[in-house]
């Protein structure tokens, strides 16, 4: 199969998981959508699996599975109660996701995280930064979190700045950390969107 | 053929290369070494060029091209006077050789680049930035340009800023450019380097 993945932090991340010798078990919280990026994993011979809350992502990822007769493994479920008992995953990742969803929420699925990780396991997790031309977009419903609608639907946006994040993520160690500040030009109009990529080691 | 390249940029560049219809030609510039990122062109139906300066880089392309039964077609070349014809390319990237190639030769290189793209065609650099820990370590040699000794050898160390190098690419149209400021931690020691991205459109 030859299939590129859209989440390209992740390839970074997977040579990061490939040099850690623990048993390669992988979760992915969000894991739906028509390009699943487990697939990149279940390629590398991880045992994958994956927890999707939405269930129109859920159809999408049957299908990817159907059409490129590979099982990865992903289930209905809320990464603010991940269906997994403690430290059972060497590796997880969650991409993108922090993007979408209230700040309080996503602070209890990074404890959810913790838990279901391997002592010296890894985790990427990403985050829209403030720096961004879309910042403050739609209606303000907390602080660095806007409402917009979408195809008749609520959408949140959510930034943050380093800071939150770093306290945010207390309970794990660094290893490596990224700061990235896209533009792209399109219709020769020029946007620009800036992330922030984390692979952290559980202590 | 289950191959992770580590120059990650270059899955963002193929995602671009994807979505344009010209011929899936491809050189890259710097292309030898023990993991030549031109197997992921190839995995994904490129025809595939690559020149090499150095006979030992040379050497483990073929090492690599022999084990994995893959014909990548890097030949001998210096990316200052490209072996090849005015308007051969669609696609051409070079990743990291700005970093130890001297600013007047880069230069060089980049009218070369411009020369064998056809019109329309997109190419692929990146630069090392003044802003990495590692600034100014080694022999001051030029503006931004250092030199350090390494197994006994020369190695340039070539930092830009931002303006200097949208100058350098004035022939081109910027489509894509990434800032990346990336923080490892190795052995409890936190280094920084920092990178610029660019995908670029022949005008």
């Amino acid at each position: 199969m030859h299939n590129l993945i859209y989440a390209f932090p992740l390839y970074n991340f997977l040579k990061y998981c490939n040099s850690n010798s623990s048993e390669k078990t992988i979760l992915d919280c969000g894991a739906g959508g028509s390009n699943p990026p487990l697939s990149l994993f279940h390629e590398f011979g991880y045992k994958t699996y994956g927890i999707e809350i939405s269930e129109e992502q859920l159809k999408k990822a049957k299908i990817f599975s159907t059409e490129h007769n590979v099982d990865l493994n992903i289930i209905h479920g809320d990464m603010k109660d991940i269906p997994f008992s403690n430290e059972f995953f060497s590796f997880l990742f969650s991409y993108n996701t922090s993007v979408h969803m209230r700040k309080k929420d996503f602070s209890i699925a990074l404890l959810e995280f913790h838990r279901v990780l391997k002592h010296g396991g890894l985790c990427y997790v990403n985050f829209l930064s403030e720096e961004c031309d879309s910042y403050g977009q739609g209606v303000q419903v907390g602080d660095g979190e806007f409402k917009q609608i979408e195809n008749n639907e609520e959408v949140f946006y959510i930034h943050y700045n380093e800071n939150e994040i770093e306290q945010l993520l207390y309970r794990f160690e660094l290893l490596y950390k990224e700061k990235r500040i896209i533009k792209r030009k399109i219709d020769k109009i020029e946007y620009t969107s800036t992330y922030y990529d984390y692979i952290l080691i559980k202590k």
